[in-house]
């Protein structure tokens, strides 16, 4: 999905892990975005969405493209509803960027419910002006992902 | 680790999954049966071994080659102890071999510490008759495995 | 490496497979130019940049990346030198996107000198101006493609 | 295709690489022999098979499995179907083992006619008693090739 490019929703977040504040949006104007909502226990986030979303935090400076992950625990509550649960994953796999827990609130997280996400993976590409301009549910591949960053980036040192 | 092949020990499992009822090794003398040792937050066995002991379900009839899941929750309790976490899992990601989950004992899960494992992954061939054949901690490329049991197999039918 | 942007030499090809007339790189102004040197026994070439280039030949409509392929032989020009191997190579591989045979002449080929290229696989982009704005000698990944190929898109675009 | 197990056709080889002398299949009676028919040109092959015997050629010893190459060429013949051009194939993809060239006699090589082979890749299981015991035709996995080749093993060990 491309967007037209309305300001992204802010992030709902109840508690955040790999960073020592909350975050919000507002903090990354100027940079890129890149958005990953998953779940720990979603094969397809795990196996490619997961790793992908840590290649990209590896290739570039987070002052230029910065990726957050949102756990937006919509089934398996049980399971994978627990701070303690997200942070073993996130140890195990080495994911190092900051992952914010969306909050509960009625059938769907608070943030994924504002994004109109339809399930997990969904990755968002936020412009340096804050505005959404990609979201994707499924997996996309490196060669469009890396075209659509590459893209925003463009635009930011031509602005 | 290739085993001089005494009787291997028993399952010493709390709760069992995929199955209707509880499993002893006994039960499988005259097949083969592939034991993965796995938890179900670590890296090694999500991308690598829970797929390939899927794929040696697939290969071969129960019959010949019986695949037996044991959860073996050694750190991270919280996030992965549950039954419910487990049954998560497993659904997730398709995983229809039974699979028990170690009994907490000590230091170590009972079963765990019975073989003398070192980590996770671990996979443990148990001959036609019973006796522990191989057991190796970290991944096995399919080659090595199947040979393996290939070599069990045959030696099973010329007995 | 990226380049400052000066024009791009010129292909100095003696035969074209898969394409109905002889190309020169004027002839895609407006568009970006991605030019895969490869040959046909480099296994690097074979398993990695080619069938990346043709990732890159389905991600893109053709006016706005034009993928071209350059065999630069300096190798083994017995067994690739002629122009039936590469055809055969390029069909058993399915390869679609123009490929020019770079010229014969002296110890290396006069592209690929023109280009200093130092081995196989090579991979040039060319913006929508003509200009050579990045070469990368041995595998690049896709994120860091896509990226490269973004920016491109988008300087064009903001022209 | 599973086989009952006559004996193998000797191979009908014009030339030999990576070897010496020429061979014969009654040179290796007592070891397992795993006969991989590809062409050079065949992605199949290039990308599937023939790494894999070299997985097969590392796994085991020579005096247990013995990997043997046979290059049935039976189309693009000016493109692949010189020595030159094979021995530099094999150079640049590091291939040791002895790769024999089947003999050009009418249609289709001598080798691959004798043994019925409907195209590359093909890969052909010899047991130890120089008797044809599997042929695939397409890409087996190494799980299932791993399988037969430890049965063979095993059998002969039995032996």
């Amino acid at each position: 999905m491309s967007l037209p490019g309305y300001l992204a929703p802010d992030l709902d977040v109840g508690e955040w892990l790999n960073t020592q504040r909350p975050l919000q949006l507002a903090d990354f104007r100027g940079r890129v975005v890149v958005l990953e909502a998953f779940q720990m226990l979603c094969p397809g986030c795990v196996q490619h969405s997961v790793p992908q979303a840590q290649r990209v935090a590896r290739l570039f400076r987070p002052s230029d493209v910065q990726v957050i992950g949102l756990h937006t625990v919509f089934e398996h509550h049980e399971a994978q509803g627990s701070r303690a649960a997200l942070a073993a994953f996130l140890h195990e796999n080495r994911v190092e960027f900051p992952v914010g827990i969306d909050r509960q609130s009625g059938r769907l997280p608070a943030t994924m419910a504002a994004y109109e996400m339809q399930g997990t993976p969904t990755i968002v590409l936020i412009d340096a002006q804050g505005r959404r301009r990609a979201q994707h549910f499924g997996p996309v591949d490196d060669l469009q992902l890396g075209t659509e960053i590459g893209r925003l980036l463009q635009e930011r040192s031509e602005a």
